[in-house]
Order: structure tokens, then C-alpha cells, then sequence
């Protein structure tokens, strides 16, 4: 028996076949989206845009499904064997679709419309929106707020469907029902031609469309009229509930399975976004931390006691990664992103540019460079949970190096890492166990050591570097082991598909002391251009800088 | 009758033949120093370090001349009509000399020792020296720190000569005297072999070497003592007087003659710093503000009744721009280098590409950018004269471009000439008109046109793009007719010399509203990083810069 993990990135989809017995990976395959810039549609007039094509995301499963075909491994392998797919993509990614479940981009007169397509996580364009919902809610639902760290934010689906409604009446008025890109794949894979049909995941719904079992679902339509009464259409057509990865989103349709050349009618899982099923393929358990650290970060923890609010953290949902227990999601909102804007964005380098200043930053001592940053290029997500922040680099002198910048704004993402695990921590949240994985933990060592000296533990890594499409593979499996009247938890899976120890980091104590000096110096800098009540006299900043640079 | 000027600039050497009677520059030559990188020895484990080497500035001069000679508009020039030379250079740069006016770096012994070398103007490392005259002048001699804006500076004369007793004992005895490199230049061409015979000029002894007509001259002994007993010997060996640019070194030496192909014995006029000259070159008159822009920016202004301290304001010296009258001197630690250092320093271009970020700076407006820098990468000379500062930008999202952090950066200095002109006017000085030189301002239009929106007044550019070459030449030009027994004043020169004009900006009204929103920011960012008392909450700088962005 085996099972296919497809999981959806923010610029390319990842295919992965696994014995789904002995968790064994026989072959993946990775394919970049193909239309505008690495599958994201952007708008010079507006930073904030960030949107992706529907169409894009199946021309590039198929091209990923030939890749993988290609594998001489799998020459002469029985596909007939494969008997479930599990999928993941990034969220919250609203899909406004007709009732047919067709993309409104593909419509003719939407074509060139960007309000028409994909609204990517990244997408910041309903800040404003994000607000309202936020002091509505405070107002008449305040429990909302307790499961999204006391802010809605301007990534998540209902700001994102008003924006729509206020920017673009057309594309809102075209569309039927708006669907995460996590339930719109596995709606497509199973041939679903009747939005009404479509089946909603727990993960994506749960605090992002404000899902929760203890208000009986999405939100009552008496709220969401009060923000504005064009979205009740919206809020009605939603199914009353969300399902959780071990259940099915349906079955492989005879078209989708020819074209993928995989056997008909197999199980195809509920859907997840993907940084839940990194965390599931990363082998998160009670009271680990997950952190999923690609073009951004995403912070997952599972079973926590966390029925109060954490300030500042996005969210604890309902059955959101390991169902029957909570999951707690933070993050940051840029990392690689961070890295590959200044390579190759400023500093115009490709990207194999990366390896070299990396070894270059490697040989700097914590504090050498003289710098601090910010890492903020993308707004903050947590803890101040606010897009209209950006970067800053302090510390340059006449003599500053591109890679002493570069390892600046490695460190600045670690102390925004953590900032995050110093909230969660005095909420009450255990963390026993931190497990990195994502594709820059299991690339880079510099980024690992500095992580690990940052946050003074241990921090492992996961040894597949494609945790999340193994993940979803997993899920895959589940749903093949449901479907054959078996009983299987992802836990059991775990066991058998999920590895770490080879590439585990200790703190180094030297660099614990100079990084604990220079995180004091952040949250100096984090507070005075992120808060509004901080006393914020940085003159100290500089001269440390200097000092701590001097004592070296 | 025609008149030879000779430049020394951080990097190169500049001569300038001109015909005295009219004004008229014939020709000029230029040479980059040719040890170390572009002349300046630096060292990796400190920052602070910029030495330079004696024979290097002698060496650089004989390629100048043969440069100039080969200029093929001085095929059949009798050289014998030159009756004069003036000579300029970098400053406070004090170089250690035997009784027998021998460079200590010549020395065997020293050859490698970087503290034997010429301590070149930007120099840092005697900041802590700095301090400690500062705190004893401010006690003992509080007349001393009122011509120096209340701070004695680590650029100084007094700072690195106790620095090098301090970090080089062997150096500091070996040491008969220490000569300013202006001073040294003349001295080298007159023949001068015995280090007691050495005049020394007013522009760079002015407040530099706490030299002052009010308490005799150079300080007291007992001030120095208490110092520290071994700077005793140094002051000891300074002459009673400190001469100006209108009274003679000397005579050209047989020997330099030969080399340099010049008439034997024709007259040398004291030397003086480049700034100074510059302003000379300029046309700086009453009231007038000449800023040379450069590497560095030196502001000059002349004539006003400054008998006051100007808080951070570095220096009022008596005869040292026009003998006579006043010279009040601020500045700014780095403009150029800080354009340099991004563009060749951390972007790696090579230095062609200044104009093409320049073209694309120029399509954007104001704010466009979203960014705002700090311009201390090299310290801050006036108005916080502190050494100990860095630079700073904020603002960057993931799309920030090379050319947009380009002009940041030139803004960036704009603010800081701005802050120095509020302070000089805060303070009662009175600035009629602005004239820029330097060698940016004749290049650079969205340079020139950024700051007159920034200062919000009409700017002229001088039309000599080497004003200080040509400055130079004046005084050599006085200096010959003083020895003919002619009596002709610098500003009868000036009619004929200094011409500007052709290259005058004005202030464009969009543009001078938004820059005085982002000074406001400026402000509140150079004091919240730069001063101990500001109450510096910055959350309103990232916020404001996003809406000035937006309003566009």
C-alpha cells in the first residue's frame, strides 16, 4: 500500500509517494508555479497585493505528477498500489469560485483581474477590514478574539472577502462561495462540480474564518451582518461543520485520475494548511513546537491547555493539526523571504549567492557585525500582530559587509522567534521540545546554531527536509486506512514516518551571553518602533552595539 | 604671471595651473595615492583606523605634475611664469616627524607600524582621549570649548598625539614633533630639514589645536600637564604663532624645483585645510555658507560675530578662511563615503553604477521609497559630535530596491546639513546664501535638487568643479604678489576666480512639504538614538512613513 502527499507551497508544489506501511519515501518531486513571478501575482502601485491563479496550481501538479513519473526509481512501479492522497496548501488562501466550482479568474471578463484570483496568505491589502472585524468583535463577540490572540489579522479569510466586497464589487458579486485553497485542491481532485458539496477543513476554518465548536460553527449570521450585509451571503453558504484530517474530502474522480495516472476512486483526505502538516510530518506531540521556517515561519503547538487568550499569538483552534486536541499557531511573517529579498532583491545576486555568505557569516562572532535588525520587511505577525511595520537595520559603519548584514538578519528572525516562544511561555503554554523543519533548518547550520543560541535549548531538526509533503502523505495514508475500515491514528504514523536526531543542535555558551545582551537590545528597538506605550529611549542601542563589538 | 595649486584630498592629489591676473585655470591634473586602498591603511580589527603614508602624499605629487605637464594644452608653456603655489590638504591629519623633518614612517624601525603613519582626518580611535580633554578643558579652561562647540573632538590634533603616547610609546619618542599634513606639504617644498624651523597655519592650529589669539596661542603647559606630562615635549616644540594663508612657508627648494619642473625660489604660501580653501575657491563671503561636498562635508561660514559657543557646532577659529575675519566650521562625518560604501562597499557594483541608481532614484518622489536613514555610518560630527554613532535605515519591506535605499541614504545627509543650518541660525548666525562645491554638487542634480528641497532655500553650485584646487591656486597667486610687494586682498581675487551661476537650484514646493515631514521623523529618530534625554517612542515613525508612501 502506498500513499501520495501533495502539498502546495507558496511558490511551488510538492509531490511525495511513501510506503504507507513502513513509512518509507520512494520519490518527490518539486515544480515552481509557472505564471507571473514564482506563481505571485504582484502590483507595483501596492505592496500589500499577493495573489495567485487557480489554473496555475493545477498546470503545476500535473507537470509535478509527470517529474515524479520520471523518477527512474519508480520504472516499472504498479501505481494501482497507491490507495490514498492526503493534500496541504498555504491558508488562509480565499478562492472566490462560481457555484459550478469554477475560479472566477477563468471567467473571460475576470481574466486580468487581479481581485479575481487567489488571495495569498501574504496578501495584506485588508488591513483595514482586519480592524473592523477586530473592534466588532471586542464589542459583541469577544470570544472570538479569545482564539486569535485579541486581533483578527488582514491575512485571514473574512477580511479578505470584504476587502474583495469593498475594492471589487464585480469579482464579489460573481462569485458563489469563496474556497480555501486547502479545500478547493481536494474538491478538484474529486470532481466536485457543485459548490454546495465542497467540504471545509478545521484547520483553515478554525480561528482564521472564526470556526469553533463552542459558537457552533462559523460565525452567527447576525455578526457578520453587522460588519457588512453583503457578506451574509457568504456565511450562510458555509457548511455548519468543518471536518478534521481524518476524515475523507472524497474520492479520486475518473478525469483527475487519468490525468495524474493514478488508480480511480481512491481516498482523498480532508485537506490542512500546510504548516499543520509539516508539523504532523515533523512528528509534533504534546507540548513540542513545531517551527515550519521557509519564506516565513510558522509556529505550531499541539494539546496545550489554552483556553485563555494569548496576547499576541494568532491562534488556537479546534482539531487543527492532531484531531481531538487544540493547536496553537503562531509565527512570523517573513524569513527566507527576508534572505532572498536582500540577496537577491538588493543585492541583485541569484540564488546560490546564499551558500557563500552564508560560510562568510559563519566565521563572525555573535555581535562582530556591529548590526541589529529588525525583521519586519512583511509586517509582524505575532506578537504585535501588525502588517504596517517594516524592517530596519541599525549598526552600519563605512565598512559593513553584505554577509555581516545577511547574518543581522538571520539573528533578527531568531529574536522574533524568541519573542514568540517568551509570550507563549508566560501564558502558561509547556514547551518541552522544540523541532525544526521547513527546508532552511535542514540547509543551513549557521541559521540552526543561531536559532539555538538564541533561544538557549536544544532545538532538533526533522531529518526528511520535505516534512510537510510527507505530512500530507501521512494523511493520505489515514485516509486510505479509513477507507479500508481500519483503525490508524496519526500518532501510530508518526512512529513510522517521522525521524529526527542526526542533525540536532546544543547551545554554545559563549554565544548564549552575547545573544542574551543583544535580544535586550531588540526588545529595546521591538517595543519603541511596535508599541505606543514604551518609554523607547534608544541611545544605549548604538553604543552597546559597539561596545559588544569591541569586547570580542 | 600664473599660479600653481596644489590639492590634497582624502584619496588624491589635485594640481591646478591657473594665470593669476585673470583667473583664468589653464589646466589641472589628478592622482589617486597609490599605497593601501586608494591611500588610506585601515585595519580589519578596528573600524576606527585610517592612517595614511607621507611618501605616498610626495610620490602621488611627482605623478600629478608629470600628469599635468602632459597636458597637451601646455606644449611650449613657459614655466617660468609661475610665481606662486598654494597648497591645501586634509586635516586635523598630524604626522610624526624626526628634529630632521624625516616621516617616522620612513624609518626602518617603524616601516609597518600604522601608528608611525600621517592619522588621517576620520581617524576614530582617540575618541576616549577626546573625552578626557573635553571633561579637563570644560574644568579648568572653559574658554577652550567654547570655540569648539563644547566638545573637543577624536578627529584632533591633541586627541591623536596623546592616543599614539598612549598605544605606541616608541612612536610617541621617537617623535621630535608632530606636523599637521597641510603644514608638511610646504615645509617639504621650501627644503626645510629641521623640524623647529616648520611654520605652522592657522586654519588647521584654529580651534583643532586649541590655538587662539584670546589666551597667546597654543595652550599652556600647565594645561598640558595636567593632561599628561608626556605631551609636554609637543607643545613645547609649537611655534608662539600660527600663521594665515596670506603670509609665505617659504621659497621652493632647488631640489623640489627640479623634481616638479618649476622656477627655483619662487614663493609658498602657509598652508591651510581643503574645506577652508574650498570655501575660498567658492567665493565664501560674509554671511555665506559654503559646504564642500565630498567624501565628507566640511560647512564654512565667514565673518559672522560668533564670539558664543555654538552647542555641537565644531569650530570658530579666527583668520581661518579670510585673514581677518572669522571662520565658524561644521561638518558632516560621511556623504560620499556613506555612497561609496553601499554601493561598492555592500551592493559590490563598481563605481559606474552611482549614475545608473541615480537615474532611478530620480523617478521617485518623496517618501516613495518608504524609507528614512540615519547618516551616521562614520559617526556624527556636528550636531551630537560623537563619534560613537552609527548608521540606521527603516523602512524596508520585501520590495525594497537598491536605488531606493540610494536615495534614502542621500536624504539622509540632506537632513543632517539641515540639522547643522538650524542650530547655526538657532544660534544667531545669520546665512545669506548657500554655495555648494566639492565635486558631488557639479555631478549630481537629484543630489543638489534633494537638498535644496530639504533646506527649503536656493542653492548655488560653484562652477569650478575643483574649487579647492582653484582655491589653492588663489593663495599661491597671494602669495607671489606679497613677495613681488603687491598688496592684493583674497576677495579682489575672488572677482576674478570664482564664478557660480550657470548651475543654481530652486526649491520645489510638493517636494519641500513632504521632506519637512520626514525631517520631523529625522529628528525624532537622531535624537531618540543619538541623545540621552529624548522621550524617543518611534511608533509613529514606521506608521508615517507607510501613510506619506500611500498618499502619493
Amino acid at each position: 500500500m502506498y500513499t501520495i502527499g501533495i502539498d502546495y507551497g507558496s511558490n511551488a508544489v510538492r509531490v511525495l509517494l511513501a510506503n504507507a506501511e513502513s513509512g518509507h519515501v520512494v520519490a518527490t518531486a518539486a515544480v515552481d508555479y509557472g505564471q507571473a513571478e514564482a506563481g505571485v501575482y504582484t502590483d507595483a502601485t501596492d505592496d500589500n497585493i499577493a495573489r495567485q491563479d487557480a489554473r496555475d496550481y493545477m498546470d503545476s501538479l500535473v507537470k509535478a505528477f509527470k517529474d515524479l513519473k520520471a523518477n527512474s526509481k519508480l520504472v516499472g512501479f504498479d501505481w494501482n498500489l497507491v490507495r490514498g492522497i492526503g493534500v496541504d496548501a498555504t491558508g488562509s488562501t480565499p478562492i472566490p469560485v462560481t457555484k459550478e466550482m469554477k475560479p472566477i479568474s477563468s471567467l473571460d471578463e475576470f481574466r486580468n483581474n487581479l481581485n479575481a484570483k487567489a488571495w495569498m496568505w501574504k496578501d495584506h491589502t485588508s488591513e483595514e477590514e482586519a480592524l473592523k472585524i477586530t473592534r466588532l468583535a471586542k464589542e459583541l463577540r469577544p470570544d472570538f478574539m479569545k482564539t486569535c490572540g485579541g486581533k483578527y489579522s488582514s491575512e485571514w479569510f473574512w477580511a479578505k472577502v470584504w476587502h474583495c466586497a469593498n475594492v471589487d464589487q464585480a469579482v464579489f458579486d460573481a462569485a458563489y462561495t469563496w474556497v480555501e485553497f486547502s479545500d478547493y485542491i481536494p474538491a478538484v481532485l474529486c470532481g466536485i462540480t457543485n459548490a454546495t458539496d465542497i467540504k471545509r477543513n478545521a484547520c483553515a476554518a478554525g480561528h482564521k474564518a472564526l470556526y469553533n465548536s463552542k459558537w457552533g460553527g462559523y460565525p452567527d449570521k447576525e455578526f457578520i451582518q453587522q460588519l457588512d450585509k453583503r457578506l451574509v451571503k457568504v456565511v450562510e453558504r458555509l457548511p455548519e461543520k468543518a471536518l478534521s484530517v481524518n476524515q475523507l474530502a472524497g474520492y479520486l474522480c475518473d478525469e483527475w485520475a487519468e490525468i495524474l495516472g493514478l488508480p480511480k476512486g481512491i481516498a482523498v483526505a480532508i485537506g490542512a494548511l500546510d504548516a499543520h502538516v509539516g508539523a504532523i510530518g515533523s512528528g509534533v506531540n504534546n507540548q513540542t513546537l513545531v517551527k515550519i521556517i521557509g519564506t516565513s515561519t510558522c509556529d505550531i503547538i499541539v494539546g496545550n491547555d489554552a483556553s485563555a487568550t494569548i496576547n499576541g499569538v494568532s491562534g488556537i483552534a479546534e482539531d487543527s493539526v492532531i484531531p481531538g486536541f487544540l493547536g496553537i499557531e503562531a509565527g512570523q511573517s517573513a524569513v527566507g523571504d527576508i534572505f532572498k529579498w536582500f540577496v537577491e532583491g538588493l543585492l541583485g545576486k541569484d540564488g546560490s549567492s546564499h551558500k557563500e555568505l552564508t560560510e562568510k557569516a559563519e566565521a563572525l562572532k555573535p555581535a562582530q557585525s556591529g548590526l541589529l535588525a529588525l525583521d519586519w520587511n512583511n509586517g509582524n505577525r505575532n506578537i504585535l500582530g501588525d502588517p504596517n511595520l517594516r524592517g530596519m537595520i541599525v549598526g552600519q559603519s563605512l565598512h559593513t559587509k553584505d554577509y555581516e548584514v545577511y547574518r543581522a538578519l538571520i539573528e533578527a528572525t531568531a529574536f522574533g522567534a524568541r519573542r514568540i516562544i517568551d509570550q507563549l511561555e508566560s501564558a502558561g503554554v509547556t514547551i518541552n521540545r522544540i523541532v525544526c523543519c521547513g527546508g532552511i533548518p535542514q540547509k543551513n547550520k549557521l541559521f540552526m546554531q543561531i536559532y539555538t543560541d538564541v533561544l538557549n535549548r536544544p532545538v532538533e531538526v526533522a531529518e526528511s527536509d520535505e516534512t510537510v509533503a510527507l505530512g500530507a502523505a501521512m494523511i493520505g495514508a489515514l485516509a486510505a486506512a479509513q477507507n479500508d475500515g481500519e483503525r490508524v491514528l496519526l500518532t501510530d504514523l508518526q512512529k513510522r514516518f517521522c525521524k529526527t536526531g542526526s542533525l540536532n543542535y546544543q547551545p554554545e555558551a559563549e554565544n548564549v551571553t552575547v545573544y542574551n545582551e543583544l535580544y535586550q537590545l531588540y526588545l529595546l528597538m521591538h517595543d519603541a518602533f511596535g508599541t505606543t506605550d514604551a518609554n523607547g529611549n534608544l541611545y544605549s542601542v548604538m553604543k552597546q552595539l559597539i561596545q559588544l563589538k569591541n569586547r570580542l
